[in-house]
């Protein structure tokens, strides 16, 4: 089954990439190996080529996870903490974390495939639970990286339909993770357009 | 914000109720105190208004989730734990819950309002995380609950829209627990139909 999170890698020189992923993990819980996805022309595809490592995120921070997905500066600024076993950051406000590296990369089709081991791993707090908002505000992260994909106006339907849920099991939290989510897609494109920064992913 | 998972309570002659339900938890997510709407027609309203406990769960057990949502039988049986400060069962499976009091009641409307304190909690595993099919089998739970209310047609096609996603991002016990709901959906109303016992949860 697919785990959405949030990803972070280090370039070759050092700089923090943070991204939504949503790797494949097997039946067994401990995820002592999963496999991470990502776009041949994301930061992330190359951050993992170029290092073998990084570290996943089970969160249910929505903000940050709309936030990423959309390429948008990131208030709050995150809190970050050194990794133990590899080269890279853990995010703070994460639920449960794990530091891994790649064991087999294959990078023939346009979506490569690392599969990965766990090195360290670590619990910060609990996870909510089943919140139908912050759900929804997952749903709409993923319908707002696919402008360039999609017609504007069948996605804002399905915003609309999104809407409904955030604003009768949602906190102000996730009213905004909705609003900057649904604001990028209502935002006409141009030459230097924010898709460009969430491909980079 | 609006929180769902799955209440255990006794009524007056100790018989087990377990039933989904959502309730109203403020910002703190120390869950003290929050807030159960049990419509005046269930049996969880009847088993609080006559005892003033229970023991509310946060789990990622949809298959549980799905079974209790239409009533049908639960298949594997729950594991069941005495709960300490309260005369009622946790949930072995569920990952966090909350043993509480009602502490306030108020049934004028339709749906009750009983403020509840929480005695005792624990946490047991992990919540997964974000799941695109785990939730889509909240969603579809919740609509396979609602087939007095809507028509029957429009359910059908938000289960569609559903089933794409359980069948991408989930694993067969996802699976397992949609096809559940979509059965329940498609049965056409009897004199003895299911809705009854939902109804009564």
């Amino acid at each position: 089954m697919i785990l959405e999170g949030i990803l972070t890698t280090l370039s070759p020189e050092g700089l923090l990439n943070i991204a939504p992923m949503g790797p494949k993990i097997g039946p067994d819980p401990s995820m002592k190996t999963f496999e991470l996805r990502p776009y041949r022309s994301s930061t992330t595809y190359q951050n993992l080529k170029a290092r073998g490592e990084g570290v996943f995120h089970v969160t249910d921070d929505v903000l940050l996870l709309a936030q990423t997905a959309i390429g948008v500066p990131l208030i709050p600024a995150p809190e970050l903490r050194p990794a133990r076993l590899v080269a890279g950051w853990i995010l703070g406000g994460a639920c449960r974390y794990f530091e891994f590296r790649v064991t087999d990369a294959d990078d023939r089709a346009d979506r490569a495939r690392f599969t990965v081991e766990t090195l360290a791993e670590g619990r910060l707090r609990d996870f909510l639970g089943f919140n139908r908002a912050r759900h929804a505000v997952v749903e709409a992260a993923i319908l707002a990286t696919r402008t360039a994909f999609l017609p504007r106006a069948e996605i804002l339907t399905e915003l609309q339909r999104l809407a409904v849920i955030v604003a009768k099991t949602g906190g102000p939290v996730e009213a905004a993770a909705f609003r900057l989510l649904h604001d990028h897609v209502l935002k006409p494109p141009g030459p230097v357009h924010l898709d460009s920064t969430a491909a980079r992913s």
